[in-house]
This record gives C-alpha cells, sequence and structure tokens, in this order.
C-alpha cells in the first residue's frame, strides 16, 4: 500500500482525490491537513463520503507528511514550493496540483503568479505531469508539476498537429469552455447559482494564468514558436471542459485523423473517436477519458479539433493518480477504470 | 461468471446496468436487445461505454435469453410478463425493473397498467425486490419485481414508523421530488430542456401509478391500512429523488432517530444520518445509498423524514443488481461500492 | 412622479426593485444606497441596466431620503426599524422589504431575528403588506412590512380555507420550494452553482424565520389557531417558488375551487387555475402573478393547494410595488403587467 | 392599430411574438394559426399568457390572413414562399422568421434547404431584415427575410471590421454557443433535460444552415470575398447567444474600440461596451438589445469580438417587431423596451 497525505483537502481538487484514492486498491490515505477545518471530520464535511473515510481534517504540523511515500498538494499557489524540499530531502514524493512546478521559467511563474517562486533548485528537476508526453520521466520523477485543467486538454488537443508540423502556429486558437467547479470551491458571488446559471460568458478575457503554461508545452512539441490566442468561457454545468482548437494547416492534405489515431494509439485514456464526431462533457463525466474529434471546416485551410475531458479528473486529480501510479510502478489505470456517469 | 441478458436496454434503466454490470466482477453481459436499434453497437448509442462493450444491441429473438442465468426487463411495462414463463421454465432468473411484477394484485396493475395481467400464475411467486424488506425471499426468488424509483424512498423511508406502529396511518403524506431521468429517456416536449429547465412543478396531480406500489408496500408494513397522499414533482436535474415524509404520531414520544437506526443498524445501503441532518440528492449521486434523517417539526405532532436515493441506481439499476447478488448467492454489494460523485 | 429610493439597492430585491421601476410610468428614482458600493454607478453592477439608469449608488446620508415620497428598504433586517421614526416623521412612507415591520408581537420578532425591535411605537401602525388581504389599511398606510416570498405564497394558498372555516388547522403541512436567488446576493459556499446545480434538499429543517410570519398570517384568517409544520427546500433553478400545502378538510364536501374562484374573483395578481392543473414556476416568471390550482388526492380527507410566484417579483419587488401603488392612489397594476418570460 | 397574423404560433418564436407584441401599444393579433393545435386556446397552451389573450389557435384557411396588415410566419421553412405572392398581392407586408427570404441565391437556398424556392419572382425585392444594415430598405419593404439567430450576433459581430476592410477575410472564425431554445419547441431525445444538461458540446460541425447565410451578410460588407469557420455549440441554458468572433488584423493599429463605437453610435439596441469588458447572455436576457466588446489578444494580431445576444428576441422576435415597426413608420424601439430579467 502506498502511504498517501494530501495537504489542502477542502477544495474540489482534495475532495475529487478523496473519492478516486478511496477506489484505489493501493492507496492509503494517511492524513488530509486543512488549517481552516483542522479536526473536522471529513464525511461531515462531504456526506458523500460517509462510511468511507474515518480520518478528520488535521493541521498540517500534525500530518507526519515526512513518513509517507506520496504528498498531494490540493493547495493553493505557492504551499508546495514552500515543503518541497524538505519533503523531496525526506524521500517522500510530492504531486503539486497547484501551478508551483508547471512553469519551468521561475520568472514567468513570478509575473503570473505574482510571488516569487521559493524552490527554484527543485524547479529543473521537476516534471510536468502529463503522462501522455512525458511518460518515462514521471516514473523517475521526484516532484510532478501536475497541469492545469485547460493546459490538459488544449495541448493534448493540438499535440499531434504541432509534433507533425503541419500547423501555421502564428494563428492558434484555444476557444475553450468549463464547467463551474473549475473556479474551485469558493464562495464568491460571480459563482453562484444565481449568477452563473442560465448563463454564459467569457472571463479572463484580458490574460489567464493557464496561458503561459499552455504556450510553454505548446513550444515544447512546436520546432517554431507559438501564438496563441486562449479564450475561457465558463458554462453553467458543474463539470467538464470542451476545448475548440483552430489552426491554419501548413500542409492542407494532411490526414489529420491518421495522424491524431497514430499518436495517441494504445493511449488508455485517450479516445480519439471517429471521423465526424463531436465528444461531449457529459461522454467523460466523472472519468480520466479525454476524447478528441478532428475536423477540417468546410471551405477554410484551417484544423478545428474539439478535445472533451472532466475538469476534476483528467484535469487535475485523475491526472495526478495516474502519476502516481507511473512513480510507483503500478498499472497506469489503477483505481482510474470507472465508467462516465451518464446521464 | 454470471451470464447475463438485458432486454431493452436503450433507456436510462438500461446503461445504467450497463454502466454499473462494467464495474461489476463477475458480471458477463451476453446480449442486449432493441428492436428499434438492432445493429447498433453500444458504444455509438452511448459514447461514454467506448472501449468498454463490444456488443451490438440485437433483436430479442438472437439474444438466446435461455442461456443466461439471468435476464433483466428494463423495458415498458408488459413486455416481461409477457416472456417469463418460457424463461423461468428454462430456469432463467428474471428481474423485472418494469412494473409487471410489483403489484399482486392482478386487477391493481390492470387498472393502473391499462393492460391484463398476462402471467398471473408466476406473479403469486414473484418477489418485490427491496432487500431491506425482503431479503431471505430475493435469495430464493426466480422472478423479483425490482420496484419504481419513488416507492423505494417512501417504503424505506415510511417503514420504520410503520412497523413501529407509532404513526397515525390515516394521514400520510409523501412530497416527493425526482429528476428529470425519473421519467426516462424519451423525446417528449415537456421533458426537453428548455421547457424544465429553470422550472418546478407537481405532476401526476390526479394520480400517479406509483400510489398503488407504494400503498400495497406500507400495507404490508402497517397493521392498519394506510391512506396515503402522494405528489410528485419534477426538479431541473438530471437524477436524484428526495422524499419529504409527514405522518402524524399516535405516539408522539418515541424516539424516531433510534428507531430508525435500529431498523437499518447493519444495512450497507441505508444511511440513517445525524440528528438535525438534511441529505442532498448530490450526496448520493450515482451510488447505491439512500440516506435518510428523522425529524420532528416544531409545534406538531408529526414526524417528517427526508429520504435521498439516485433515482436510477438505488431507485432502479443499482437495486436490480443488488439483487442479482443476493439470488446468485454473491456479496450483497458486489459492485455497488463506487463513491457518489460530488461536485 | 413619485419621487422615490431605495436603500440597500445591491442585493436581488434591490436590482428588482430597479428593473421593475425603470419602466413603471409614475417611478422617479432618485437614490440609491449602498454603504459598500458607494460610488459605483449601477450600470456598471448590473449591466442589464445599462442605458437606463444614470445613477450611481451613494452613502445613505448623501441620499436625502427624506425628501422623497417613498423609501424601499431593501435591506438586512434590522436597517428599516432604526430609521423610520424619522422618515414617518418627515412625511416620507416606507415599504420594507426585510422583516422589521411584519411581525406585530415584537417579542416574536426578537426570538427569530436575534435583535430587539427598535421602533416599537410604530410597529402597531405598520401594514403586512399583501394587498389581496389587507387592500384598504396599505392605502392609507404610513409603512408597510411587505412579506417574505414563501409567507405570500403560502398564506395566499390556505387563506381561502381557512376564512371558510373548513380546514383541520392542527394539522397543516407547507412543502416549500424555492429558487436559488431566494437566499439573496451572497457570496456563500452553499450557494454556488457547484454545489446547488444538479442537487435538492431541504434546508432550515430545524426552524426557518418565515414560519412565525406565515403563522401570524394564517391566525388572524383562522377561527382557530393554527399548527403547520413548514419545510422550504431549494430548487437548481434561479427564480420562482412552489408551495404545496396540504391540509385535512373538516368539512369534506366542499367545493374547493368555487371557493378559491370566488375568494380571488376580480384579484389581477391571483390566477385560480382549472380544476386538474398544476402551475409550474416558469409560468410566473419574472411576473408579479400567482397560480393557485386546488386538489383533493384520491383516497384521503386531504386539501392540496399549489401555489406558484416569482420570489422576486410577487414574493418581493413586484408586490413592494403593488403596495406603493395602493398607497399613492395609483392603479393598482401599473408598471406590473409585463408578462412572465417563457421559455 | 396594425392587425397581424402569426402563422404558425406555437413554437418558440411563435410564443415570443405573442409574449412581446401583447405588450406592444399598437399590435392588435388577430389571428394565430396552426394546424395541429387549431381549437387550442393560447392560454391552455402557454399558461404563461393566461389572462392576455382571448384567442384559439385557428386552421390557416380560416385566419383570414388577407385582411390583415402584416404576416409574421413563426414556421418550419418552405412555408412562407408558398403564401408570399398572394399576399403580397393583396397588400400585406410579410415578415418571415424562417429561412425562406434570408438567402438571396435560390441556388443556395435550394442546396441547404433540400427544397426549390417556390418564390423566386420575390426573392429579389426581400429584404434581409437587420435594421442596423438595411433600415432605409426595410422601411418601404414588403417582404422581410428576418434573419437567423446565430447570424444577427455574428455579422454584427464582425460588420465594423469588414465595413473598414481591417481584417484578413481569409480566417475568420466564428466559435458560437447557444441556449437550447435555438432548436426550437420540438420532442428531441438529444434537446431533453436528461440529455443537455450539465453538458456541452460543439454540434453541426459538418456543416450548419446558418453558414451560408453569413457568410452572404459578411460578403456584403466586405470588399473582400470571406472564409468562415462557424461552429455552433450548446450551451445548458434556455436562452441566449454568445459569438466568439476571431479574425486576423490586416492593419493591426487599428483602434477596434473607437471603430465599433463609431459605427454603432445611436444604434438603440446595440451596446459597444467599455474596455475590458465581457458581456453575458443573461445581461440581455428577453430584451431585444446585442451587447459587444472588443479585444486584442495578447501576443498575437487578431481581433477578438464578443457579442450578446437572446436568441429570441434579437434573435428572432424581437428583431421581427423592430423591423415590423420600420415598415409601419413606429417609432423603431415601441414595445421593446423592456429590460433584461437578471438574475
Amino acid at each position: 500500500m502506498i502511504k498517501i497525505a494530501i495537504v489542502g483537502g477542502t477544495g474540489y481538487t482534495g475532495v475529487e482525490l478523496l473519492r478516486l484514492l478511496a477506489q484505489h486498491p493501493k492507496a492509503d490515505v494517511r492524513a488530509i491537513t486543512s488549517r481552516k477545518d483542522a479536526g473536522t471530520r471529513i464525511a461531515d464535511m462531504f456526506p458523500s463520503l460517509r462510511g468511507r473515510y474515518d480520518l478528520a481534517f488535521c493541521e498540517p504540523a500534525e500530518a507526519k507528511l515526512a513518513t509517507c511515500d506520496v504528498v498531494f498538494f490540493a493547495t493553493p499557489h505557492g504551499v508546495a514550493m514552500a515543503q518541497a524540499r524538505e519533503l523531496v530531502g525526506a524521500g517522500v514524493r510530492i504531486i503539486d496540483l497547484a501551478a508551483d512546478f508547471r512553469l519551468s521559467d521561475s520568472a514567468v511563474f513570478a509575473r503570473w503568479y505574482k510571488m516569487p517562486h521559493a524552490c527554484t533548485e527543485l524547479l529543473g528537476e521537476a516534471v510536468y505531469g502529463i503522462p501522455e508526453i512525458n511518460r518515462e520521466a514521471i516514473r523517475k520523477a521526484r516532484i510532478v508539476g501536475n497541469p492545469g485543467c485547460y493546459p490538459t486538454a488544449v495541448q493534448l488537443g493540438f499535440l499531434p498537429l504541432l509534433e507533425a508540423g503541419v500547423a501555421d502556429t502564428d494563428h492558434l486558437i484555444a476557444d475553450c469552455k468549463s464547467g463551474v467547479s473549475g473556479a474551485g470551491r469558493k464562495a464568491e458571488l460571480h459563482l453562484t447559482f444565481s449568477e452563473a446559471a442560465d448563463n454564459f460568458a467569457a472571463y479572463g478575457v484580458t490574460g489567464h494564468r493557464h496561458a503561459p503554461e499552455i504556450v510553454q508545452g505548446l513550444n515544447r512539441a512546436s520546432s517554431k514558436p507559438v501564438k496563441l490566442a486562449f479564450t475561457p468561457h465558463m458554462v453553467p454545468m458543474i463539470r467538464g471542459i470542451l476545448a475548440t482548437l483552430y489552426a491554419p494547416l501548413s500542409k492542407p492534405d494532411v490526414d489529420l485523423q491518421a495522424l491524431y489515431e497514430k499518436r495517441y494509439a494504445g493511449e488508455p485514456f485517450i479516445d480519439v473517436m471517429p471521423k465526424g464526431s463531436s465528444p461531449d462533457t457529459r461522454s467523460v463525466r466523472a472519468s480520466n477519458t479525454l476524447r478528441i474529434a478532428v475536423h477540417r471546416p468546410e471551405g477554410t485551410d484551417l484544423a478545428m479539433i474539439l478535445a472533451a475531458e472532466d475538469n476534476l479528473v483528467k484535469g487535475a486529480a485523475g491526472q495526478a493518480i495516474q502519476n502516481m501510479n507511473l512513480m510507483f510502478g503500478l498499472p497506469e489505470t489503477m483505481g482510474l477504470t470507472a465508467l462516465p456517469v451518464v446521464p
């Protein structure tokens, strides 16, 4: 059994880790911390977990993190990097679901997250946690920077195009739509039902933190630097992301369907759908699958890619467990095979 | 492995059986029938099941039902009773998710379902499939009439009161609220998003088919016949039922909390919540758990019971599998331990 | 033109007053106050009002309330009673949308609202603002206590029964369901979309502030004191209340349909629907109409009444304007004839 | 008073015409037809209109269309063109909310709507009904082809860019999102709440009928022919369209904000929002306003325009009435000034 601690477990990525790890045959959740809710039993905060966890949230100091095999950070940005040195020194592996170890350039991190990076000496070895890109590195990683929800869908959606060098990288567009849980478990007015339901809008239109993370990933896959317009929108649904991606094709006669099917052949969590498909977010609800469909809009030279994922699973906690499985030599799909909940 | 066929698998109870059985370690789904969609692959109709089922829907005649261990009928009312004799004769067990084997009085069936009962000779031995009431009989049953969604919540909610004889059975009220999937997978105008969203109303106010089923069950538990007002409402949500139950107490000093905790002690799928609780439907979403809370409204002599379930799981497919587990000597919870999906 | 000020205009009742008064031919909104948002233009906080209001929110001290004809208090409880004496002294009429002038017994107020009443000398003359009950008194009132959203629907729903003396008043049940806006424009976790959507539950099960207000009103209409179980539930919709009301009939042969039609004949905002109807909340969305249907559940001696209203209009701002119209001798329906928005 | 008939009034554009015309001071709705529902009273089908219409739906033959001043066709495609000749001959004006008179090229119509055009001799004089483009022509028109919902938002969104010649017209992208009512009042499975709620997907990805209509309009405004990728998505909300538009700028130093403000100065129903804004669909809910915001995504040479409208009002019935006002010399805003319903 893998001894696990979760730091900061009261947000949606935290409770999603709890839900998934309760059903993982090798997971032993030893501690879950919350400064604000220390002493509260998990099952009292999350009645959906009644009968499955005896634990209460505890103060970070009481969590004995150093005795665990792996610590998940489901915290605000800035927490993991403050504790990484000590934990890694104690032989503990770290999977950070916040942004501390996603951006390899600490100056970019500082600009977008408004704080200096506190652990630059480990930043270099941290592995960006998309298994379909970095599988081998993840196996050996001591620190995994688990990707953001939008970046997972956008990078995996554009990847085959960029690796094959068939797109005009100057005019990439990622028009993305997310369910409300993507904003976190927060008491904010604009997230209330009365404000967010029966409504649709773009947000972050003057700049979103996931943009530099996406661009970093796309640049790694592309031989030429990319220019990207990234527009997130909020959908009145709880979970799910759909990324609608556009790229002018520099080689218009490429067989996109074959390209994508080949790139993701054998990937257990990537489903390249048949020609003409349109993945809906519910078809991946509560599951770790990312579904992709590839289109060529008539009368244009564009590729249009649709990528759907559950923002809390493949976009957060599920991918984190997929990374854990790799880091500990377990089957990559362990604990992640539950089917989407439809309807 | 249990050889399984599903007759009529394109509705919500059908696809929910598929979802749950795919994750059941002893289930081997051999055939799934649909006259209308014969030839269509399961994964083409339900992309959420892509990669998990190779089967296509087939004509009933091709399903070789007689070679299976158990057949689930997820059909409109009237189908199971037409095939029951032959299948039972062939040693196949039947779990009917429609109403054919729920009502023991064929005249009541005929009045509410507008058709004569076609298999009265087996109606007597059919067992009403609520394990928390009929566990031993279900183990030995050849035919199980799987309960309706409302009847499950209402009966289990009222049961301890009635068994203990502490309620005035002349004035029972079941004010029930269901998600839209309870109406089935049907193209009907009033079920469309534009009509049902951001809206709330009662329906079936002049009589609902679940009323006689509920009354039958309550009468079995009560030493005196009950009079019940049953009002279903449709909630703009996909899944979930909340039953708000009212009963005047004939013995006002009874300890309701203790009564309910004792009645359901050890039940794996019934959660009697602590005093003062209010179960929400999402706390059981996609799971087989029924959560109950018991209240005494101030200034009245009433008991008020809140019972929440997922209408497609404990209210349909999950309970059907719970019954299957009992009928085949498997652990009752097998394949049914997935946690609710929250948020 | 009526000179109007709104105190505390940033909540849902405040913005609904703004929406309705902008379309009222005799309304001249002179000031709207908000301590927190003083200086912010209305149209910047509520883009839906762009182009229709030039005003900015101002400090209460700057609002020159004493120069207005009427002041609406769309504030938290406790604000109106602190300012009532001075304003009434200056000849200003008050319509309080909070609870300060709803309960005629200041001790009951103090118990439920956890503060002493600060203006008991005016409490006696304040009129409870349901025009269908107190029309003549409202015309002459200096202070109107505008009713709560649930109390409007529940009282108007039970009223004909109680006035006619045909119900057993010991066993009244009001099983009520409200959209999320009923909880106000507040940044609270349980009101967020991710928590409240696709979900249904009762709340306030151990006591809700609207209970004493309802009981006060029912007792005024009934020759015998009532006992009431009041259970509010939250529906994943923005607006709307449905009250499902149950009362045992002491005179079972009463013609309920005729009773209700007669009681509300000529009322411009009460629609007694034909026999067998089930009003849905969208049929009154954004309008000042309350629709009622009356039922006799089969096999019981109960009356079951369904009453649907828009909680922000007939349940709050619309009724407040209906009261204003009466107080200033205007046609009662002025500014309130917009049709429900369906779908 | 203008004598009005509505042909085919049981869909969403029909009922929205009824809602708006009931509040229009010069509208006199004389007849509303429906083959299927002839004899049904309007108020029985749409309880939200109870008390405001005495009419029943009638057979087309009984509607005496030739005696009206104007006939609105809220029918499936193909109906208006079959009756246009006769009505125009009788001096009746026609506003067709279907597609019969939108496309000036009858071959394009035939290809996309799978039927030959039945009234080509009047097609030439029919005016495309966007007042902000064709105001003067609409005043004199005998036939107005009222635009589709998407085409209204997309054309008005791109228009200033194209008229000014500052965009690379080879790479226009319209990533559009619509509420479910845009699909009409139809009993189709994919439109049911259980299928469409808590879900998001693109649709019509292999070609949508609004594409040729949009391209026709953009080409009229542009000196060079455009190439457009148009991707519609369905949002789990009832009303509303958001169009997210992208165009590479051929003149990157253009002041987009000034360009748009100038183009739409004085337009009563177009709101160019301040820099940095993001219009949400609820800010125009149930109103005839289109709100636009203009952006320059960082690090790109793109313009990104956000345009929000109510698909049933500015995208259908409201614009039709705006056209009627122009055709009959009434103030353009008459009957269309109701404020958006928020929340």
